[in-house]
């Protein structure tokens, strides 16, 4: 969804909607263009800085004034909406801890799909929201299946363990995950590309588990990371139900 | 490396070395420009048409004419390399056919190197090279494991199987991976991202894997499906060591 003009990219800053990206037209000389410049740059927005031939190509009102920002339509579940569908079997939930990367989140979702995993949680600061682009990424995944926002995913994982879910951190230097029984109610905690799983997240699981390395280099990606983990859950829960 | 000038770019498109994209200015309005233009546009590299202060920026020798091709630096090997480091134990091989996307092959080399894959085997047509976009992928890990580029896999495949290896393709409609015997000398064929594996390579496998599915969309990143498969590979030998 498009939101165009000055005045209204102004009042959207002031809501929590997610905003993939505001394009703004090059050589904006008026005050009025300035603050709100100012302004978009200090919310951390993506910015675009265009010529006015775009802006006048992608305005649909025709009323842009140089500002035309992107907005996301994806409606997030919320957590409940996760845990009502698990209530009568082994559910499989993931949690992403600051994965900041769209193309990584598009490609953890479509993973999730794949795998049957019931939902994924992701935290409402320092992670990738679902944006277009993530939508792209997903390949169509993230109309199958339920992505919750939560402001404060230790919480989430709080209630995940007060509904019987086992808690297991998919970091470095835990126990190797072929070993771990990650059979049963499982919650599966998957780190940011930079700082992995936090310490106060970490302190949460009720293990850690990690995907042997033989290399040098020793760092996957982290939606491969994710794809490993998750179809080791796939694997244990399809040899016990055989 | 860069290679400028409009002879010297002529002649570097008459060589078998692997280019990455080739710079061109805008508005080159003399004949000899136009045509090696169409050259370049005939042989299907990757061209980008710029402004001169680009040009005058990315120059080393201020005498390109408006003209600057990247040529990748990277050394393949040999698929007998690779054989020779196998001799005296269970190799693991991981087979590309058609993978195209230059970041899904910088993350397969990742995930090789991490998994401690031997080499990983890709054909000289219709396949990603190692570009500079690779190289920046694989985060390291191509300094660490072995390319080999082949003009036909088939034939690759056959020689693999010569010197003992079992030969899976990952693709849909084949045995559980789960299920399959992946211990011993070990040939992971990874489909194109588009075409999966290929059908006269398939006939060429012992066996057909798949990675078990739960969803709508049923398709992984090619770079997730060779992470899931290739860690299975890990699990059953780690399992069988024990």
């Amino acid at each position: 969804m498009k939101v165009e003009g000055r005045n209204s990219v102004f009042e959207l800053l002031k809501t929590d909607k997610e905003i993939d990206k505001i394009l703004v037209q090059r050589d904006l000389k008026d005050d009025a263009s300035k603050r709100l410049i100012n302004v978009i740059r200090s919310q951390k927005v993506k910015i675009q800085m265009v010529d006015k031939y775009v802006i006048e190509k992608e305005s649909e009102s025709k009323r842009s004034q140089g500002f035309i920002a992107y907005v996301s339509d994806y409606k997030y579940f919320d957590l409940e909406d996760i845990l009502d569908d698990v209530k009568e079997k082994d559910g499989f939930v993931v949690v992403l801890n600051e994965i900041l990367d769209p193309h990584n989140l598009g490609s953890i979702i479509r993973v999730c799909e794949c795998a049957g995993v019931d939902g994924l949680i992701i935290g409402k600061d320092r992670s990738a929201s679902v944006s277009d682009t993530v939508m792209r990424i997903s390949a169509g995944a993230l109309n199958h299946v339920k992505v919750a926002r939560v402001v404060n995913i230790n919480h989430a994982i709080d209630t995940l363990k007060d509904e019987g879910f086992w808690v297991y951190g998919a970091e470095v230097g835990g126990q190797r995950l072929y070993d771990a029984n990650l059979t049963g109610k499982i919650c599966l905690v998957i780190g940011g590309e930079d700082s992995g799983v936090k310490r106060l997240t970490k302190e949460k699981c009720d293990g850690i588990i990690s995907i042997p390395m033989f290399g040098k280099v020793n760092s996957l990606n982290a939606s491969v990371a994710c794809g490993v983990a998750v179809y080791e859950v796939v694997r244990q829960r399809i040899q016990k139900g055989n």
